[in-house]
């Protein structure tokens, strides 16, 4: 890192629970690039305050966790379509004084679905029903995909996610119809209790074009072990994770960082 | 500097104009010392959204410089005494929420007092009306000081400085009786127009017991200069910069620093 001085532009996370990654993988980009930034990760019981701070000090940008990403859209003067389509932030940008709000989580996975060159006729089964399930099935819809089924055993949940964007509604993976891409937004396979769950059934899976899972925890889930390891392509919540984390890097600091350098940095903020 | 992480502590200062002598004294000291802390400069135009948030962020500490040293009292919640005695406030340490100010520069001009051996029974001629002038006055006044002359073109700031102190104002340097200890607290001598100036006639210098210059910028003003070349012994403005900052590096961290390392530190705060 280089010596920090007064006139390093900040940027900051608010997350209830901070994980290190935002912090190493910013600032390894700005070390990289001889941007003479910094980023730093907070957490707070007053996310209002938070936001007048925000102001006041003129930190440049802010990441957005749970559980502040709902909460946080009154608290900001300009909502992106790519926020108000899931009512969820996780991006701020302070561009002198005034606060836009977007997500490039949504952003990311739209991204990701037209660089895998996913055909939008694919039949699509999706397992989740959280915030992030929020991001991607909106990201579905807006890439113009009409056949996806929404798989959750949460009953209100489910159906008010999938009926939002006009999809169908499912509980059990069995009542599912016959489908090409399978996406994984639970925790099914995340590292913790879950670790070796398998998100969907191993003939659905041999029987897919594509095997999307969001979860980044491990970089190789079950789930994406098991449809390499029968020739299914795969991408990854690694993927994600990057590419959202690098649209912010953009955002913030106006540069657009390569493919390269952002899967380095995206291997330095895990290690 | 080690690689930042979502661990760290975080002090920040507030200045209309920073300067970067706060942001490389405290992060040299946090990385020679291996404190897992980041200290960064900040202005701002909303002092109450700037404080609102070092709540919300749960910042540590924060250095206050002109113009907030007095507005910034109402929205504390403990004034120390070394703030309180000249109603003006250098630091703040947030103590899981509640925010304490203080003076460090007061408690630095007696520390030096007492370090440097100076006899309480000097006659002491000082010049200047202004903030840091208040914070040294009433730091003799504190120190038992009891023949003090307040030497200020200003009228009405000279006479309620001293009159607020019980000490003598006088608007020339003639008027001025004799005395032991010079000290000066304009910005005679100061890098910019008056750089030249000699806060005090030649005679008086040669005649002094100790000459007290509080300019820190040069570090060898023209009277540290002068005072050298009779021999007659000198404090400096930079050691009440360092020592004033040491002190708030302590009370942020509850580490103090040793005076070697703090002249390091100050050495590489003004590089």
């Amino acid at each position: 890192m280089p010596i920090l001085n007064k006139d390093m532009t900040v940027c900051i996370s608010l997350a209830g629970r901070p994980s290190n990654i935002g912090t190493r993988f910013h600032n390894y980009l700005y070390d990289e690039l001889g941007l003479n930034y910094l980023y730093k990760a907070f957490t707070t019981d007053d996310l209002e305050g938070a936001i007048r701070g925000i102001r006041a000090l003129g930190i440049r940008g802010c990441s957005v966790s749970m559980p502040f990403k709902e909460a946080i859209i009154p608290l900001v003067d300009v909502v992106e379509e790519s926020a108000a389509a899931i009512d969820a932030v996780n991006t701020v940008v302070n561009d002198d004084g005034v606060l836009s709000a977007s997500n490039t989580d949504y952003e990311a996975v739209a991204e990701l679905l037209a660089e895998h060159e996913v055909d939008p006729g694919s039949r699509v089964l999706l397992r989740g029903s959280g915030g992030m399930a929020k991001a991607v099935v909106a990201a579905f819809r807006g890439a113009g995909f009409d056949d996806v089924t929404v798989l959750a055993r949460n009953e209100s949940a489910g159906s008010a996610l999938a009926g939002r964007y006009g999809y169908r509604h499912v509980r059990e993976e069995n009542a599912a119809p016959a489908t090409d891409l399978l996406v994984n937004v639970t925790p099914l396979g995340m590292d913790g209790p879950d670790a070796d769950a398998l998100a969907f059934d191993e003939s659905r899976i041999r029987a897919a074009t594509t095997v999307f899972d969001v979860v980044a925890f491990p970089s190789r889930t079950p789930l994406i072990r098991a449809a390499a390891e029968v020739g299914v392509p795969v991408i990854t919540g690694t993927e994600v994770i990057a590419l959202q984390a690098a649209r912010q890097f953009a955002r913030y600091t106006g540069v657009v960082p390569d493919r390269n350098l952002v899967e380095r940095a995206s291997q330095f903020s895990r290690a």
